[in-house]
């Protein structure tokens, strides 16, 4: 019988001890080096998105398994889902006009479509960029739509807003495709898209959009809201009454 | 024996149970609707501190376990680090002049001295904007400094800039005490506290604080730097040649 007693303590003591290896596991998952480096990514991403960290051209490679968990795990959409409902609650306040000039300015990449499957090849941006590579992806005209800016693109539409698309992307060699790329994932009945044409070649971004706004403002468009995933799509001039950044941790455009 | 051996069975069965149960436990806190609102508070977050949440008047109220968890479980600090590492980087570029006008800007509450004590008792930033209690609470001079900008301040001495305070809060009541909070946490040697006069009253806090920094670039200042908890400290005229945002998701300034 007291075998019987030593045996059910014994039980007990490791089914106890086995519990706490288990929490001491969890506890583990906040307090080692990992949760260092994701406390890190946190603050590095933040600083990334409030526009402290500038001119960045890789992502930290401590950061490579927390930047794909961002990007795949279901954050990165929350994130914009959250700034397309307040972009929703600001239209509301909007009366739009019927003379055809309320107009929102969208980006397109990695703000209407995405290039993640390509930066899933570089390492989620822990790579250097590669040009060539770039074009080469963009040339498949494969980039899926960001659904929660797919569904605001609508909305702005249904609303009454004249969408203009301005990307960073050169008209000559990328073009089509991307014309191609838009109609396929959705991006229907935007009033136009401006790409990059030899005139703004070796321009930065800034001066580039800001350019390309200026001439809309003097069309008369009234630009109401500015949307992109890079701080130099909502800098300089003319960047519109109200701008909204879409998180990008995987690049930086200067 | 038999018996033994099922003994031992149900033992090893129990034990795995044990584990098992505790890994859900693990799985569930990432899946339960607290990480739901976990996951909503980082979306909020990110979005106050990239300037997509505008005027507003309180952290919802689903965050109020997660904004005290940031504020006082190390991440808050740790992104107030990270950002005075990038100005620290940013400062090693600079050659400072000998003629003394080469200048910092600085604000005050919560990029300085914080005030978390403070909204600790309004359960961080949940409640509505008491100001009689705030002024109450700044009247005790008790704002401790916020150790990284701390360190940044005297560095920024040590470089031979001019550190210039910009703040909101109003001379006529709160001069005296502010001086003496701000000496006895330890920001000696900066060059001028300018704080909120009569002539500015009711003015937003981005009309004030451009009109203060046109003057001191009227005076000769170069403005390198500008750092600041809230988004109209660094917007405006003469914002400087970099901005740098303090994270701040207990309070919205207009």
């Amino acid at each position: 019988m007291a075998a019987r007693v030593l045996e059910l303590i014994v039980f007990l003591i490791l089914v106890a001890f086995s519990r706490k290896i288990c929490s001491r596991k969890f506890f583990w998952a906040f307090n080692h080096p990992a949760y260092g480096s994701a406390g890190y990514f946190l603050s590095w991403r933040l600083a990334v998105e409030a526009n402290n960290v500038r001119a960045w051209r890789m992502v930290p490679s401590q950061c490579l398994r927390h930047v794909e968990d961002y990007m795949t795990g279901g954050q990165y959409e929350r994130d914009i889902e959250l700034i397309v409902d307040q972009i929703a609650e600001y239209i509301e306040g909007i009366n739009v006009s019927e003379d055809g000039l309320d107009a929102w300015i969208l980006d397109v990449d990695d703000t209407c479509i995405s290039n993640l499957f390509y930066y899933r090849g570089r390492r989620y941006g822990c790579d250097p960029f590669d040009g060539p590579g770039f074009v080469a992806w963009a040339l498949r005209g494969e980039c899926p739509a960001i659904p929660p800016v797919l569904r605001l693109f609508q909305r702005l539409i249904e609303a009454g807003f004249k969408v203009i698309l301005v990307t960073g992307r050169d008209k000559a060699s990328l073009g089509e495709v991307t014309i191609a790329n838009l109609q396929s994932q959705g991006f229907d009945g935007y009033e136009r898209l401006i790409m990059r044409t030899r005139e703004y070649g070796g321009k930065g971004a800034v001066a580039y959009k800001s350019a390309v706004r200026k001439l809309l403002v003097e069309e008369g468009y009234r630009i109401w809201g500015n949307v992109g995933d890079q701080w130099s799509d909502l800098q300089g001039e003319f960047v519109g009454n109200r701008t909204f950044k879409i998180p990008n941790p995987l690049y930086f455009v200067s």
